[in-house]
């Protein structure tokens, strides 16, 4: 860690371009804490991103999602030496540690290939917002050399349905015996499907769960050859892993021809920068303008005062800041938790 | 309606505090619009506000969420006439219609009842924040004349979790049987609780899940004085129902008394009012600024720019425009779609 340390940061990206595993793990720190100096390496290659293919997965808890991860990746290193990014965005994740020891022990295996680089995360503690270092990480796998880069989110909270949605192709994976999974699924899960995944298809309740699928994608009257196809699997044994890699593949080869990828990865573009200048301006309010300080004093004062009268009052306070443009803009600390509390 | 639309803004609050369902409804729908007349009345009754006790109960789907805040409801209904309100946040709650009929059946009892207001929220189309209109849509209630006001949200993803715990108080349910459940709950779950309920306490493997419960409390050292209680019900039956409202009622009995209802209660306003101030300035900038269309059109102009250098571009003119203080911080319409896209 002192050799990279000392690395003159130009020789960082050089060093990622070649496929150097630590140059990648520091750029990715980088990114995660939302250094700094991420932004300006980020500048610097933005022009050679986009090769890769890059698949979101999600779907509820339990559903099998890191294991559909695992064979997918299994599946294009042995078909085609393909490299694989993984970012895990999931606390339940086994990517994480936090899973059983079978778990962790069946990961392992993929650990240990050079081919595959995980990177989990902990949706506390990283800076900026999960959403953009989601971003930026993928963007350092893809520069990395990774031709599939797969982006593992839970899928009941909108935020992180939103992370798995700003990919190429958004997978929904179910189990059967999910229980309230069709109910599950109108937190936003039914509408980001590009592919459904049945998995653990060796369960009861397998082909009740694949109709239900069609009776709501009926419901939403989506023409039928628009209809997001559903597919079966079982990831734990590698059943109907091929079947879904060769309908990815598809997928993306037809949406690069039509254009429709293009069209896809602006509107993720568009959204992402959003992120950006919402996660700017809320350090520029609450850190570089003390005005974290400012409420605090106000609340310590007591009385009861109305949230919207208060933040009225926060809001003044920025404008005539805003009035002295010196240091509006810079100064992002690395250490800034900018969406916290 | 014609006869509410023409009603006197001040009369409205006024019909609110005796408790007048449409004029509590009314201001409900200003609270989801983000419609800048509810803020101008937030201001004049909320030094009123405080009165209700406020129970945020969260969980993963299928724990039973809903079906414990309708007994919890019954419960209060009979044993002291307690006036009660319901916010679901939830889309796969059955107080937003999403559920099987024998639930809608069931819950219909307390729709019909008059000591009983539901109001049920979809995670979409909620202008300024989902957090925000449900501390607004609690005031409503609480100042309607509410006793216990409970907040229901699906507990997977982070902000859902979050709403939950700006609440005096929050139940994390679980159900045995439901597989991941203490993985899940590493996703925050588990730091947010004042009370854990075992919901389902009749199926099979209710003591297996108490059991980790308590080691995943040893693990985390909490003395045991301090420890989450850990009770079992069956909501659907009521058992366990009373135990579990009488101890919601003590513990928020001791909190109020030793003062630490009323810390709790100065973080979530904290919160509450840093999600004002976040939403007004994105409000500012993509809106009221016309920065929307300024990033459409340098999307359009193509070429690979970095999602840095664009968000830096939109900073660069709100600085510039901010140095007009002129509208920079009125005009907050009712149609802003603050959150999206």
């Amino acid at each position: 860690m002192t050799e990279l340390a000392s690395l003159d940061e130009q020789e960082l990206v050089v060093r990622l371009r070649r496929g150097d595993q630590r140059a990648c793990a520091r750029l990715m720190t980088w990114a995660e804490r939302n250094d700094p100096r991420f932004a300006v390496q980020h500048r610097a290659f933005c022009d050679e991103l986009g090769v890769a293919q890059r698949i979101g997965i999600t779907g509820p808890p339990g559903a099998g999602k890191s294991t559909l991860v695992e064979g997918l990746a299994s599946h294009w290193r042995e078909s085609d030496d393909r490299k694989i990014g993984v970012v895990a965005v999931d606390p339940t994740s086994p990517f994480t540690g936090g899973a059983l020891l079978g778990d962790r022990v069946r990961m392992s295996r993929l650990v240990l290939d050079p081919g595959v680089f995980i990177r989990s995360m902990a949706t506390r503690g990283v800076f900026g917002g999960l959403a953009r270092a989601t971003d930026d990480l993928a963007d350092v796998l893809d520069l990395f050399g990774c031709h599939s880069i797969m982006v593992e989110t839970v899928g009941v909270g909108q935020s992180e349905v939103d992370i798995a949605r700003s990919c190429d192709l958004t997978l929904v994976v179910l189990h059967p015996g999910g229980g309230d999974t069709i109910q599950a699924m109108k937190a936003g899960l039914m509408e980001v499907a590009d592919i459904y995944v049945v998995n653990k298809a060796d369960m009861p309740g397998v082909d009740r769960l694949v109709q239900e699928l069609f009776d709501v994608l009926e419901l939403r009257e989506i023409p039928e050859d628009q209809q997001p196809p559903i597919l079966t699997a079982v990831a734990s044994t590698g059943q109907g892993v091929p079947e879904l890699a060769e309908a990815i593949d598809g997928m993306v080869r037809d949406r690069r021809d039509s254009g429709r990828q293009a069209e896809r990865r602006q509107d993720n573009l568009e959204r992402r920068i959003r992120r950006l200048v919402d996660g700017r301006l809320r350090h520029e309010v609450w850190q570089a303008r003390g005005l974290s300080d400012l409420l605090h004093q106000r609340l310590a004062e007591g009385g009861k005062l109305s949230a919207y009268e208060l933040a009225d009052e926060v809001l003044d306070q920025y404008q005539q800041a805003a009035g002295h443009p010196a240091n509006l803009l810079g100064n992002i600390s690395q250490t800034d938790p900018e969406d916290s509390p």
